[in-house]
């Protein structure tokens, strides 16, 4: 018999509410009502289920907007961006804030403009994920102008040397050279790095990393053969995959979990099965990606750690406390599921 | 041996240009040199081709902002948010329009503090996806002030009747109908509708759709057993699984993809097997859908034309050209994957 969440009635129900939130309906009375005494986080909580349920939030509930903080990411077809996106915005408007957010298309608006665009809209800060202050190629110059107005700026993977903000970073040589390890483990020796263009700084860390985990695991002195560069998309994993396994290699470091979809198409299109035949790690441990066929192995990114980072230390800027002129390193986690397997005997 | 994308050399290549965006050099080179005789969507490939091999654009080439569009989706965790969301700002960008995105979380930022903060910026218009013209229980009011100022508006997924602005929706009924055919086809004579809160224009169109299916093809007087109402979500759609196989249902028609996989995991639960015990149908076709174990059959919204029809109705209607004040209504497509099968006999 199907139970029914009871959306048809509007008037808040204490209950529904209590067990959605998870606290006592005498809490969720007191904070309804504006009572004193509920921490921050209950109060959180409470507001949460009300929305999720669907009910009208007391005035007295309404957040009040502090100002608006510019989130710019490259694009949002790749599923770890919506995810960096979601990650921030959220913790933002928790404490008051509004994101105004900006994605990319090829063809289409740059990061530059997008940075014109939210200076204009009078943003009180500036977060960027993946953005030019990972690109090698690009001049960091941009992001002085901006400083020099004296907008906080906070940036997410990827470090521009002598840029005035704070840089929170996945630590990628950890995550690269752990799925080495853990490929050498199941008896792996011919292990590829897929990679994207090596302008950016997080592929060049991964490069760098793979490079020392070959010479140093498995005495390997000369890495190139196993790296092959290309786009960080389904095709360019798919392309590379057929490249690296036909050149011998049973296992493939992907850069990202869309590459690694891709290489998993790849191995198939040559009537490979990963993993008997072939292993394939990801990269990002994207939302949904524990569903994929097989489910992928892949390292963890820390999006709420890095998220969380990031808002503390903006808008502790914002408020009159420097945040500290690093590049916070996140470690990650090789989480394995089902996409690697001991080598194949043959 | 590894081919590698030439991203050292900052000048850019015509041959690798010509090959990414598909035209030939002598067109690359009329498009990078500004010349004319150049149709937009070569302009628009050979621009795209540049991006992503990482050149930097000609000045020339650098796209000029008419103005801010404002886009509010609800949120970014369900992937077919980030579709749209990406999907207008590409088509908005190609058009020289900046798409400023607003995105939301329980607890958080509503859509009318959106809509504020978007309207302080001085957009030219806005687009609402799956916002509270979809909730019948909110007050389309709030719309009809935003009118009063002139500012067009234009509406995914969801109508408000009497609300003066431009409605593009997917034929949800035909959605559900498709796929009750597609489930009889196999055998299936216990069907069941897993859906999210029916204060929800889809969801109401859905449930309407299903017990007129259900009548018609199948005699079933009363659907109300065979619908279960819960939430949007993974767990909302475990839950829902469960109840409904054990009520005795070979199929499950669910409200969204994210419902559907957690239903793919309540029929796990229970030690039975997608699609042989259960078969299961999800709604979106979202992005990496396809590459889920079982690869999930599903109703495709056909997200890019609907994006094109908003962005162009919208910016007619900026431009001064009213747009037709209908609920458009585009046709969705059964995609038949693996989650669904033959009707199991016993």
């Amino acid at each position: 018999m199907p139970a029914e969440v009871p959306h048809t009635s509007r008037k808040p129900r204490l209950l529904d509410i209590a067990q959605v939130s998870g606290v006592s309906t005498a809490t969720v009375s007191r904070v309804l009502n504006g009572k004193p005494g509920v921490g921050e986080e209950v109060r959180t909580a409470v507001i949460a289920a009300l929305d999720m349920l669907g009910y009208k939030r007391p005035a007295a509930l309404l957040p009040k907007t502090s100002g608006l903080i510019g989130v710019i990411v490259p694009e949002l077809n790749n599923p770890i961006f919506p995810a960096f996106a979601q990650g921030l915005e959220q913790r933002l408007s928790h404490r008051g804030y509004t994101a105004l957010l900006c994605t990319q298309s090829p063809g289409g608006t740059t990061e530059d403009d997008s940075i014109q665009v939210l200076l204009g809209q009078g943003v009180s800060g500036l977060i960027l994920v993946s953005g030019l202050h990972a690109d090698s190629s690009a001049d960091p110059g941009r992001y002085g102008d901006l400083r020099a107005r004296g907008l906080p700026l906070a940036f997410i993977n990827g470090y521009a040397p002598g840029v005035d903000g704070f840089f929170a970073s996945t630590d990628d040589a950890a995550g690269v050279d752990a799925s080495v390890r853990h490929l050498i483990t199941m008896g792996h020796r011919d292990i590829a790095l897929l990679i994207g263009p090596d302008r950016f700084a997080p592929a060049q860390a991964k490069i760098a990393a793979f490079r020392v985990a070959l010479a140093e695991q498995l005495g390997v002195k000369d890495a190139r053969p196993h790296i092959f560069r290309t786009l960080y998309t389904l095709e360019g994993g798919k392309e590379a995959a057929k490249a690296m396994v036909s050149s011998g290699h049973t296992a493939l470091i992907c850069g990202s979990d869309l590459m690694a979809l891709g290489a998993i198409q790849g191995v198939r299109s040559l009537g490979l099965d990963v993993p008997r035949d072939v292993s394939v790690v990801g990269y990002d441990d994207s939302p949904l990606i524990a569903f994929v066929d097989p489910p992928l192995t892949t390292v963890h990114q820390p999006v709420g750690a890095i998220c969380e980072a990031v808002v503390l230390a903006l808008l502790g800027e914002i408020d009159g406390t420097p945040s500290p002129r690093l590049d916070l390193s996140f470690r990650p986690e090789l989480i394995v599921r089902s996409s690697t397997g001991p080598v194949p005997t043959s």
